[in-house]
């Protein structure tokens, strides 16, 4: 069974808008604590731990027994990064994003971390026209890779999305992030793998799985799932049972041994109790994947038949079969 | 149980192209007639029905126990459709697609029928600019009205989809029908819900079913798939687990009594086995709804808890819960 | 040329968030006079105009000559409508939705308004089965049917929005809003248009303006433009040119007397240059509507001529042709 | 201006149904030889070109001076490659995939052609846990490389797809076929750009310009278009104007010299006439792009400036400006 079980500590906000104080962090971690299953923890610098708070922090997940697996950089909030981070047209908001990074990899080292997620959700454009894409492609290698090459042993795990909050996001899918660890040329940069984002950029989710392994390169996981539309970061195998069925089932087979992070917007739910059933689904599908006739499923492969590999699966997924 | 369940009979074609030889209903309906569970079948004038062959048609159904619940005209194929059949700039080609529905009511109630599956898929354009909007809608109002008003008696179940063959087709979603039946003021117009084609308009089918059955107005039901931009025409519950359990849900719930018909792609695979199969799975699927925990379900709904409702749904339709 | 040009007064809030503290209004409003061209304004109540502060507006709006076109109650934001407004589970929230929208009629009546824009926004659903669509529907009927009756006289121009923030919402297209007006009985409630919001339904705009002018209910146009997928709020015809030009067309061809209002995301720019730069604009593709050879076009559409038609739109629309 | 403009001699099929007929290809050469500013011709192999026709085929467009620029295996016709070409689960499949693709380059060669468009569209998958990925990602890159690597001084333009004829396709966007070349190290593997099969991957095709040229690897265009969703095959620059023009703009500023070539459905419009059409509207794009004020804009770009980029594309495309 999966057993490096974690969250983003954002998903914690139970407000209605996300709660960006700095120092609720303590708070927001005890209430993590409570949830099921639970052994690690992403954290954002500087949201909830930065050069200030992570003595406490360390001391507090060390009581509690939760690892910080992430230390994650903000490189999305603010009006300096609002037209990009390490793209920005502004030097000062792209070495900020470059800093940000590395300090994150300092405050990571110093938890105990072995990586981070970098999301540059705002390296994109809005318009047609808004931007020169020689211009933030070269911003973007360089900004990234001097995170990568600030420490080669501690893993960049890139998190991929096609939109939102800008209409393009410059690394989108799986493929994207893949090609642009070879342009940089860094080993330590991979990808952090969100089943909804995987959907946004309308990937099949277990074939990005695929892709990613192959490549030796999925460093992280994100569960939530979506329609597949608009990034809802709704509840774990809430919508798209059979696309997070085949993801698990090939997260196995892979022998994936990562983390598995929760990042879901739990806002209008109690959210320990979320994630607790978050976790518990996890398991759920974990034993439907077990379940599956694997010897019968790949024969059924051999020539992509698919009335019966949905007769498999529909046998060790759904009551009543 | 459900049970006025009926194919397609286009789902029989197994080859590699869609067979649209005219004498080779009968061929078709003798594989029909070898489905588990199908007791009717929709028929298309004049490809699988017509003037000439309707008398052996008729005997082979009554020999055979199978209702032919609906006779469907075929307002979509040949080069003088190609531009919109009702709403075709050639009153020619209006003239025809007006004719052939006629003449599929009069075959209808000669073969016992009671309704027609009317797909407008040519009524609509390709290209911004290409078409007069005010007059395709007039003329899509004036030659549907004229189908319906043939006989008051019989029922025209619109089947909408948003595009393909077109670019844009005018009635393009659940409640562009029912606005339509409205407009044209013909009680005996409603809705064809095509499970796919709901998907396609970006619809949630249950709320659909809700929607049309509110106004009385459920007049035929396709179960299919498709992943949301294509309609790919997939085996019944292949993709869409949840949305195709909220759909039965709901029509059971609200009593529907009419005919589920199959309308998918079946040539890559073996079409009875294919048929067989998803009648088993809608039965699969039929005692899931049935499993629901309907009290606790309508208390979490209430407060529209989407928590409480995800946990009450999972135990009921997946195994390991 | 079109001359009830207005803003929605949210346009100003140049801030990198939205600012909603409600004495902001003036400050606003004295921005938006500077604007070119305009000549109406949207208010939304209680966030620009409420109890306290309705004399002032009105006195600053008519020293600058500025008409107050709509005022619309806010029923999507705060915590009590996060689960819906009108369709809310809790009776009080409902309440307060009829009663926010009645204020609005007393207090837009009081300005000299003659409609609400009526953003039913939260009235939907976020997962399957977290909600009863029976009684959201009815619910949707009951409330927005109390606003229509308080005063027949008054326009009520609901903008529809096929999702976000909801990942469903239930009055999702044109087709939905004109078939709820004729469910609700409600002669004055009808449709507000947003060109943005068309795109998100995969409307054709030009054609949705057939469609709402063809029932007499086109109350009220939002200009902006996006992507498709999401709401990116953008600058008038910064992507969608062909579809801003056919939009226009019908406009002018069936003779749209309403008002004009500018809906979009000026955060990232200076809003008063924005918002003079989109009426420009609207000029711009109003001369180009008046350019194109209509006797031409209305032939070459006769036959469903995609060819002529683009040549013919082309010649009006681009330089260097 | 851009002086290497082709079709692909498909689109010369003016019948309602695509012909065939192999024997066809002389008549359709015929056909193109009159489309104004044609200079060169995409052929199908063995559809349009093959071992018995290529000798006449090759006197033909020598004399109308018409170059054969690409000789294309079709790997995507025929019921063997209905469930994959290189990527089939039947050996023999595969072999015919890859001796196709081989004699594709002998006749391209002999026709004086320097690649070949290679659009492996049925590789890939339709139902959810119908292929075993690693199986099929690995048979995708062994059949590749075996074709690239039959002549490494042959360039194998692959034209990746999203979606349709399959429900996925595992080479679908820019960064997949830039991602794919390096995995199976081939430098004569690079990308078709297909202007609305970028749209589908949701791509902002002037974005995939520079992707793909920064790598050195933009080895052919398709122009056409479409609506995002379907690809309809559209006539060039008959939806997305400012994409089309940011295309251009691309395609000229990094001095791209390769084919461009028509790939688009004229079915429903006169073949010759369309395709002189759209090179002629070509140029009007061409001369727009060169009417841009490119000081101002990179100038504007600097500050991702979206309100001044607007305005200066504005006054270089729309009339009335």
């Amino acid at each position: 069974m999966f057993n490096k079980l974690s969250i983003g500590l954002w998903v914690m906000d139970s407000a209605y808008n996300y709660d960006t104080s700095k120092d609720a962090a303590l708070q927001k971690l005890e209430k993590a604590s409570e949830i099921e299953g639970l052994n690690g923890v992403e954290l954002v610098y500087p949201t909830h731990i930065n050069e200030k708070n992570y003595k406490e922090v360390k001391r507090f997940c060390s009581d509690k027994n939760i690892q910080v697996m992430s230390v994650n950089p903000n490189v999305w909030d603010g009006e300096d990064f609002q037209k990009g981070a390490f793209t920005s047209g502004d030097p000062a908001a792209r070495k900020r994003a470059v800093d940000y990074s590395k300090t994150a990899v300092d405050l990571g080292k110093e938890l105990g971390a072995g990586q981070m997620c970098l999301w540059p959700g705002q390296d994109g454009f809005d318009y047609p026209f808004q931007d020169n894409y020689e211009d933030i492609w070269q911003y973007e290698m360089d900004g990234i890779k001097a995170v990568a090459d600030y420490d080669k042993n501690y893993k960049i795990a890139i998190e991929y999305k096609a939109r939102e909050p800008r209409s393009h996001i410059l690394l989108d899918s799986t493929s994207t992030v893949l090609m642009f660890s070879k342009l940089i040329n860094a080993e330590n940069a991979g990808v952090n793998l969100d089943f909804g984002h995987a959907l946004l950029a309308r990937e099949n989710p277990g074939e990005a799985v695929v892709k990613a392994m192959n490549a030796n390169k999925l460093f992280g996981v994100h569960i939530n799932d979506n329609y597949g539309s608009t990034d809802e970061d709704m509840i774990f195998a809430s919508v798209h049972h059979i696309e997070t069925l085949e993801f698990i089932y090939y997260l196995k087979k892979l022998k994936y041994d990562g983390w598995i992070s929760q990042e879901f917007d739990a806002r209008k739910v109690d959210p320990i109790k979320a994630c607790s059933h978050c976790f518990n689904t996890l398991k759920v599908f974990e034993d439907i994947a077990d379940k599956i006739d694997m010897k019968a499923l790949l024969e059924a492969q051999k020539n992509s038949d698919s009335l019966e590999s949905q007769k498999i699966i529909a046998r060790a997924m759904l009551v009543a079969n």
